[in-house]
This record gives C-alpha cells, structure tokens and sequence, in this order.
C-alpha cells in the first residue's frame, strides 16, 4: 500500500509529518510512503534518524499552502506546493492510495472536489470530523465544512457515507444516525430537514435515530450527525470554541485568587486530563468521504503522534475496503431505474 | 404601563412569576399587571405576600402549554392556556405593551408570528437570546429559531433590530455585528451569506465587524450575531450543550478520587461563581424582535429573581421606546421608492 504524506503547512511540519510517516513504516509491513515537501529538508530528518530510503519515495515541493491563501487562488497558483503535488500524485498514479496532510483545511477540502474523482455514485464528498462525547466514546459530523448547500437525497449519502465510516475506523456496530435539526419532531425544521428525514427513516443501509438538537452532540446518544456543510460547520466550531473559551475561562479565575491556585494543585491531574481528553488530535485526523481515493486531514497543530494516528487511519480505510463498502451501499440505496 | 405575565408553564410558575410581578409592582409605580393563569391559585399567592390587588388584573386561564405541545396545534386548540390567552390580550389591547412569558419557546414564537403583528417595515420577527462573553460582556444571537429560511434583506432587518435592542437594553453603543459564516472572507459561504455581506457593509445603521465563525461568539469581539434561525439554533444550543456537558463531566472528575474532592473543596466558590457566569438567567430572557409589541420569554427554569428581570427587561424595552427607534431604523434602510 502506498500513502502520500504532505509534509508542509502542519504547525510542527515537515518534522511531525517525517517522523510520523517514519514510524508508520516501521509498523506497517505492506506500507510505503510518498513525501512532499522540501527535499533537503526531508532527507535531513531521516538521516537524523539513521534511516534509510528503503519505502520511501520523495517528491520535491518547496512550496506551501496557508490558512491565509485563498483555496481556489492556492489549487490554481501553487502547483509547486506539498499539497498540490501530492494532490496530483493521488490523482494520477492508481498505486497511490490515499493522502494525509496537516496543511490548509479549505484548499484541501477544495482540491478533492476539483481534482479527485468520487466513488462511484456519490453525489458530494463531505467532510467529517470526529470529536469525543461524554461517554467516552465518539460521534461524526458529516458534513462539517464541505458543501454549504445540499438537498435531501446528499443528506442521506452523507448518512451512508458517515456509518460506514464509523463503522470501519470507530468500529461502531450500527451507528445511530441524528439529522441535525432545530427540534426532534420529524415536522421540524425547513423543508429540506423534512425531506431529509423521510429517506433517512426509510433507508436500510443506515440505522436512523430521528432528529438531533445541537445540545445533544456530545451526550453519546448518537454516532454519526448528518447537516448540510454550514450548519455543520457552525456545530463543530461552536462546541470548540466553548469547549476552549469555557477552559480558559477557568484557567483564568483559579489564578485570580491563591486559594484557587492551592486547590488547583491537588487537581493538575485532572485538569490535564480534561485537556487530552478535548485534545481533538487524540481522535484521529477528519476524512473526505465519498472521494474516490482516501483522504486523512489532520489538525494543523497535529505532533508526530497525532500524525501518526492519522497515517494509522488511513491505513485501515484502505485496509478495510471502506469506499468499496461505501460504494455498495450507495448503490442499494440508489432509487431503482 | 401594562405588561401581562404568563404564569403557568415554567418550572417554578406559578410562584415565581406572580412573586416577581408583585416586586416589578414596587419597583415601578408606573407599572399596571395582568396576570394570566389558575385565578385561586395567583390569588392565594398574593394574599400570601400579604398583598391586595392593587394595579394586578387577573385573567383566569387554567390550561397550560407545555413543550411536549406542537406549537401550531397549542395554538389552535389551547385557547384556554395561560399563554394564548395573554397573546389575545395582547393583540386587542392597545394598553398593554407588553408581555413576558415563561412558557413553552415553540409557541410563544409561533403564536407572536400568527397573531401579534409587526413593526412597520419588518418582514420578519426574529428570536433573539442574549449569552455571556468570556470578557463579561454579553452577545445577542439574532435569529436563533423563529426563521430557519432567510434572505439576504431579512438578514439586514435582524441586523438592524439586534443593534437597537443590545443599545437599549444592554447599553452597548455602536454593537458589533457579525454575520455567522463558515469563514471570515468576504466571499466565504453560500450566496445567502455573501449577498448578506454586501448589504450589511454598505448600511448605515449597523456597525458591521465581517464574518463570524462560530468559535469567535463567546471571544467578545462581537456584540450580536446575524444568522439564519436554523444555524443561529444550532449555535445557541451547542453552546450551551458544551458548557453544560463539560461541567458535568468536571463534576464527575471532581468526584472520582478523593484527592480531586479535597482540592475541589478549595476551589467551591470558584465552581459556584462558574455555574452562575453560565447561568442564562442573568443575562435576562430572549425577545422576539420586530413584533408591534414587546415580547420577553424568560428561561423555563427561571426563579422569582430570574422572572424579575424579564420584567424589567420588558418594562425598558417599553420605556425607551425600542420598537419606535427599530421603525425608524428600518425606514431609513428600506430602499428609495
């Protein structure tokens, strides 16, 4: 199996990215990797790790893409960057199967829309982050970012898209499927949640459990959340900047006062644990599903652990065979001609 | 002034509600109320403050709407609830300016839509919560419910409500308005949002700040929020769902090992003052903008004190003459005939 690593535009890249990919070949026999990024500076970080090149193919790309670049500016101008480079290698070369990058959200997410085929009857590739609930476990958000604009019959793909998913990397057996809606009746909402909620309840690939309030994301009471890419985008946000803002918040009043400070002691702990515990990079990288090649988009802050982990993901949805999974069932879900 | 309170369908109504009445009545001698709800069961609690009935009405309406009702059904059917028979008064008395609720959410908007007419010009009303910021300040969320679809110009209207009601009731001049997006770019979004843009940077009666991503709500570079219903609900519920999930779950850590318990004892007030900065409740009840008349919905868990506020609220609303000020604000965005 081969896997392309983009090893720019991460906040700890190319060393993370390196490295990571370094340990992944160490763990997985079958795996080769494509670098991006710059040469000289590649090389260096294996060579400082005494290794060879043996699985490793380097492909030169000094240039990268940032947050500040405008993502169809960046797909169409930078085609020296890791990114770019790596996005065409995954394009054209069938052996190569999948993509991990710690780099630029959007100019990734667009240049799977504009430059990787999708699966064999997916309407829209969508993005789908996993954050952690309250019980321990994890829940999907599909589409977070990826498509603005949909219609019903996207909503159910993403639907599919999402259970396989979960299933295959979260091994979540049968994962309960919210719509995101503004109430749980299945009245509720516009006209597309309605619609929405008719093929979701009727769909056999899927095991629907009705309408999501945004207040319940986190309550472990569903796997997988389908919404249109806007207001999905708005839920993950939202839950991390409160989640982050609330953190800080408390950080900021136990230094306000020394009984606070003396009282935080006993809990370092604890509070080091609240914060691995909302540290998304423990949850693995969030994928482009639907897309015909296999796509891992870690944090920008991701380390050489998380990038691993993200390396380590995309290894099993090959592995397993989730697109052709996927594929399967779109095509069942497909109405009959 | 004359304001009807709905005293049945919150968690601690009808006490809370007619107590909180009875102090609005001492701390306004201007101030006239109609109490709707269970008539021997208001009037044992007045007696019981060892109050007469001086500038009280009551209306007796027994029925309660609860948030188990399907708002349009509540509405046609429970014609007896505390709730629509204060919509009613309302609506045919022009004396009374105001109402402030604590009933079911769903149908207090649903009812202002059907039977309380609008502010001259507005195409829309719009519900408006108001959440604590992480600098002490705080930020109105315009629409989070009433309207899950939208159009560029109703955003401008939202815009334009919000920033006379967070100036008159929150004393804030000149309030920042974001637009919710999924990125902070002019051109980011949908073309709802990108149209919205436009109209909000060239108007004259807001003070527009860009694009908001949903993360940036509680960082206090903002002082209302635009969106449309149906991701302002989102927004507004995974706020709170965060906060309220990521308490408990401190909560719970906290209690897990007794060195955590002992270190907590320090902290208590700290955890208190927290549990009170989160606490909706101060922070006054939501509005529904751009109605003729002025409505308060406080929280369903609201106190005595809690009630008082909505009043007050209510009682400010009127006083300053908001939906004279909103009109007039309208009018001058309206474009030229």
């Amino acid at each position: 199996m081969k896997i392309i690593i983009d090893c720019l535009g991460g906040d700890n890249s190319p060393k993370a990215n390196v490295e990571a990919a370094l340990l992944a070949l160490r763990k997985h026999s079958d795996l080769s990797v494509v670098l991006t990024g710059d040469e000289t500076e590649i090389k260096k970080i294996i060579e400082a790790r005494g290794m060879g090149l043996d699985r490793i193919e380097i492909v030169h790309a000094p240039d990268v893409i940032t947050g500040d670049d405008k993502p169809t500016d960046a797909i169409r101008l930078k085609k020296d960057s890791s990114m770019m480079k790596a996005i065409r290698l995954l394009r054209e070369n069938d052996d190569m199967e999948a993509l991990v990058s710690t780099g630029a959200t959007g100019a990734l997410v667009a240049s799977t829309i504009l430059r990787i085929g999708r699966i064999e009857g997916v309407r829209r590739p969508a993005f789908c982050p996993v954050i952690p609930n309250m019980k321990g476990g994890v829940v999907g958000i599909c589409d977070s970012g990826a498509n603005p604009m949909v219609t019903p019959d996207i909503l159910l793909q993403f639907a599919i898209m999402g259970s396989r998913y979960m299933e295959a990397v979260y091994k979540i057996k049968n994962p309960r499927v919210g719509l995101l809606n503004i109430g749980t009746e299945a009245e509720k909402g516009d006209d597309l949640r309605r619609e929405a909620y008719k093929l979701l309840s009727e769909n056999k690939e899927i095991c629907f459990a009705g309408n999501m309030e945004a207040r319940e994301l986190l309550s472990g009471d569903y796997d997988l959340v389908v919404c249109d890419g806007f207001s999905g985008n708005v839920l993950v946000k939202s839950v991390e900047g409160t989640a982050l803002q609330l953190m800080k918040k408390i950080k900021g009043d136990i230094y306000s006062k020394k009984k606070y400070k003396l009282g935080a002691l006993f809990m370092k702990k604890m509070f080091e644990e609240e914060k691995e515990f909302m540290n998304y990079q423990n949850y693995g990288g969030s994928v482009m599903l639907g897309a015909e090649k296999t796509i891992v988009k870690g944090h920008g802050s991701s380390d050489r652990k998380a990038v691993l982990k993200c390396i380590d993901q995309a290894y099993r949805m090959v592995k397993i065979g989730l697109n052709k999974k996927t594929a399967e069932s779109i095509r069942k879900s497909m109405p009959e001609e």
